[in-house]
């Protein structure tokens, strides 16, 4: 019995230290306050995410303060009336109300619903600079602006009728395209209108958001901002060791068609990385190799500042993930040299397609990396992979990647050549015939090559692992089983049309 | 040297501590501590297991003076002959002897092999109730005794001979339904014989079970309840720790049929639980939001008593789980209003199928909950989506998957035109010729549209999240891909009957 | 605040104990030393990994001086050079210098680039001869060097071309197999040439390796040794922990032909794994069931020294891992009884196929397990199910894997007759016309047959669980499916020539 009470005691002693010293970083703004006053009632799990932040222990004073490499804030200068308190819910509600559509007033505040990049900007200036030039910014416009892949979205997303032997497809439906391919790309968050609803606190009037909710990379925010830095610091907590795990990624990056998640799962830096991440630090900043982890995840190779050490830089944070890319390796027909801009809304090829590639696989230059400057994004890569690899082993590696780039692209273009055979004898209607390249069975069966297939076989390569999705886990041995099936297709509408 | 010495005697007394602190809660009954004589070296893994479970170290009588809210246990009153002692080998498998048919005497004991649900419910009385009515506990009679489910079974799990130009389909294999279908729903557990075996203690005599092993959750028990609570509680130390984690409904729920688990696993629910789950609390009863986990798990949704900090009920602890559903979203053609009566043997539709809905998605009003009772359910649920997310957020939530519904039942309802196309010209077999449904080519690709795409299309939907299972993953992608399928299957007949 | 500072001085406290703990167990030889002078600086990532293995903390000394259960070598004898030292860089890559190909001149040093299974030997003799006996050694030539499996790889990996109506499928691409088969089954690692490169530390040569980098099981070394422990034991931790954790093996053994680490995943024993593995301990040896961990991983099955609390051995420690399996499960069309000899070179039945198996499924009893060794490897692997379970749940185990086995290969066997068929017509062109017996439609359908869904319904059934691979994912509805697909195949070549 005494023993459990001094175990008791121990216990205590050491929580009550560590409640101590959590106490008295809370410095909330009066305003902050006003706002946990009602909604730690109305939302207590969303109110317990951000008291576990690091937003509601730290002021942005206490955050510029840190030594060049721990800082984790990149503004110059930061608000005054935002120094000194923690980062709480009015600080960051109430930012440039003039520029949100979505501000209405509270309570005698002047709030804004979504909180957007443009906002949060005012401490993570540079990060948010960088993720501009992110293609991931621009998901929402790349996507549905794009008229091929406007054909793509109506295949997969609208609804179909059959009546009187024709299978007809319907009109658009936001509401499925807000789950289906806007979940990742982002929703164009407009306020339609203002509502009064009846509360626990009364009438309480709230503008109504059509697109809402989404997390996605594209999002476009009522203050015209462009993404959503929620996607990989998920609120309220918006933590770093969130982000740095692969977890967040495996959102948008797991399905068929970019099955990065997947093919790190099973890879040996996926290994390791489940083995052993419960003695990795998620936290420091800035990220020590071979100390605070032992294998790398989506965010150390492709974000994050890695250091040694003695904080020598072995990579510098972006929020420009292509900045260390060469290639873009899914979501095209064929993969191609990185685009130069991550607006891709003057890209156009030789046969007037909005493509940065040819319908051969040839790139259009003027929209892509150079050879050169490619070589640039894959050396800061490389600085990376040699942080554990010989150069031997890292450039063998980027060998095979480039191989299988070559050889991807390949099989496209016979699949594409046995299609173009069918759209030229009329079986189906497609290119020649100005129709929807998408939508027919031979269609069909051409895109899942290069969409599933092609993607899942580059990515195997581009990770160094996850052997199966290069061959039997929508590899190698289905894009070689789909061409011959596309062939057999070709075939039999020839013997039917005889 | 001496600071090794010091961090061993460190060591050396906190483990002294946790020892002692373990070791005067044990209170075995004398019979348990006889079957752990034998038992401990015949089966040192599962009662290692056991060790450390709560049952190993709590009598009934400290589990009855815990205050209400962190009560483990629901009976009003507990034998008196177990309160005072641990939960052990003996008190749970000499319970109710008269009623189990697989009762044995053994060493002097009457033993049961198996503790059914009835068995639990001496303690667990409310929990056990509350799963009666719950669906999974008619998981085995629902499925086998439904007579088109039944044709179902026979083609996915029967032998196919092919001979003389015909592929025909052979008898019922038990076995194979063991592992197969009724892995998770559940098998018939029988004693059929009593059979003396020679052991390391000589002779002695076991009874000899047909369906076992087995945890599926409508599992028919010896003593004729339903159901099994290790499908959650794993055996044997039946914790809530792994009943709260998704793993545990992986197990059933991760096939692309109920592609649940997997679809949690990439949403933003599943992210942030992957990666702070370590700081989580998976055993704290009652469950505070906010600072015992921040992101749910699916228990936390669906069958968890959730509170805030200060204690105040945000859902009730439920282990009948369609409490909070107000649709059935999988496993039949179409969805449809949550069934009324977790027993379904009485559900027929017009056509005289036994289901709850019509061949053209219409739900038999007489066997599913009204639209009153549904709004009941989904504000069960609304009331813990709010917990961490706005009115608006939570609301949409719910306006997007009841458009998914609608969605997925209209292209379940063209590709089933298109079978009945299919059967009118007798190119296939199937309802108006009175036989099985489920075994020509078309049927199958029929099949596959609700039981594997509209089912993963509506899971994305319902949870929030798993873009790609809504597009690229068993999702739109390939449901308008297979009625293109499907209206080509017709075609290519009809040009081969021409 | 002083409340921080004594945290502060405990935190600093503790945290001094461990390192002076760990440091004065540091012993590097100077030649370890020297390689670190520049390396550390070099390969931050990779030096960090090895400072955190046991290696770096333990001479062989002190690892010889163990009680026999906990030891970790295995050699008799270690020779002396090493036995005071840490196992360094120096002391693994200088072994055997004369029988290394890759061996080469590095600053005064005679340096392999590749550590191979002989060197790795010198302490841990046993489980590298058990490892040459185990299947996976041989996993290079028993591929590629079967000339059926070669037919395959070519179906695969190849390129193909379409041009005039014809599909063709082009020449072996070495590079595209390193990275697609070769990545789990190991490349034939050759020197072809010494490079005189440039670096920080002025010319240096260094050798370069053909088929590197490559961490595959059955790796050929330029020691022309077989295998890499570091396929399971990864560099530069080589550590027990991370081969004893289930996702080591989900690196070859996840894709649909093998889905082992899927079906373990969503099984009993995979979610209270990954429910309660926080708890495990992975590194203790030997490996205590039901204190170390309660739910077994793929290692405490297949390979791991398991014992008692009080230590009474339950399972050797084994690198040969068929000793405890009776079958061999997948990768060939019919399982069949686990070859005796791992090198299958020799292997061939009666129509000349090299196959331990006839194309009817009987196996060819010389080259396979008799029943009575089948029956002595599972009552092997028994005793370490009877660890958890009872008898009878183990044995029925047993026999619905074994009619598991009978029933998959019995529709692999109808999917035979029917692709005979077509062969015998001229459909496609096969084993009757010595072709290539994996490349045309119907050929492909029926590799699926048995290549994915025979394999995934029987290591469903092998692993008790994960029912959904025995049915819905990639499991019985599939192959019933296929069946039916590939018999609708038959007709509609029959329809066609008429």
């Amino acid at each position: 019995m005494p023993s459990r009470i001094i175990l008791f005691i121990c216990t205590f002693f050491l929580i009550s230290l560590c409640s101590f010293s959590f106490a008295d970083e809370m410095m909330n703004s009066d305003e902050t306050e006003e706002c946990l006053g009602c909604h730690t009632e109305l939302h207590p799990g969303l109110v317990g995410s951000w008291l576990k932040s690091r937003h509601a222990h730290n002021s942005p004073l206490q955050a510029l303060a840190k030594p060049k490499l721990e800082r984790r804030v990149s503004a110059k200068a930061i608000p005054d009336e935002l120094q000194q308190v923690s980062v709480g819910c009015y600080e960051c509600h109430s930012l440039r109300t003039d520029q949100h559509a979505d501000s209405f007033e509270h309570n005698g505040y002047q709030i804004n619903v979504v909180v957007s990049p443009d906002d949060c900007a005012t401490c993570h200036t540079e990060e948010r600079e960088q993720y501009a030039k992110n293609i991931m910014a621009h998901a929402y416009a790349n996507l549905v602006d794009n008229s091929l892949y406007r054909d793509f979205i109506t295949v997969v997303n609208n609804h179909y009728t059959y009546n009187d032997k024709t299978l007809t497809i319907g009109a658009q439906d936001l509401l499925t395209e807000y789950e289906s391919c806007l979940y990742c790309h982002g929703t164009k968050v407009e306020v339609i209108e203002i509502e009064t609803r009846d509360t626990d606190f009364g009438e309480l009037d709230f503008p109504v958001l059509e697109g809402w909710p989404n997390q996605g990379v594209g999002r476009i925010n009522p203050d015209g901002s462009k993404g959503a830095c929620t996607s990989c610091h998920p609120r309220h907590a918006f933590s770093i060791e969130v982000a740095r795990q692969p977890y967040t990624c495996s959102e948008c990056h797991k399905g068929p068609d970019v099955p990065a998640y997947k093919v790190y799962e099973v890879s040996k830096h996926g290994n390791i990385f489940s083995s052993t991440k419960s003695e990795y630090n998620f936290d420091r900043v800035p990220w020590v190799i071979g100390r605070d982890f032992t294998a790398p995840t989506c965010a150390s190779c492709h974000a994050s500042l890695i250091v040694t050490e003695d904080e020598s830089v072995i990579a510098e944070r972006t929020h420009q993930y292509n900045d260390r890319l060469a290639w873009r390796l899914f979501g095209v027909p064929y993969a191609h040299p990185h685009p130069l801009d991550a607006d891709l809304k003057n890209v156009v090829n030789s046969d007037g397609l909005p493509l940065a590639v040819e319908m051969d696989g040839t790139p259009v230059q003027q929209f892509v990396l150079s050879k050169d400057q490619q070589e640039e994004h894959t050396e800061r890569m490389k600085t990376i992979c040699n942080s554990c690899h010989s150069t031997q082993w890292t450039d063998n590696h980027f060998i095979r990647l480039d191989n299988t780039i070559v050889k991807t692209n390949a099989i496209t273009l016979e699949a594409t050549k046995i299609l173009s055979d069918i759209w030229g004898q009329g079986f189906e209607q497609g290119l020649p015939h100005g129709k929807n390249i998408f939508d027919q069975e031979a269609e069909r069966m051409w895109t899942t090559v290069w969409l599933f297939y092609a993607n899942s076989t580059r990515f195997a390569s581009a990770m160094a692992g996850g052997g199966d999705y290069g061959v039997f886990a929508n590899g190698r041995y289905q894009s070689s089983e789909q061409i011959t099936k596309l062939f057999e297709r070709l075939k039999l509408y020839e013997a039917l049309h005889k």
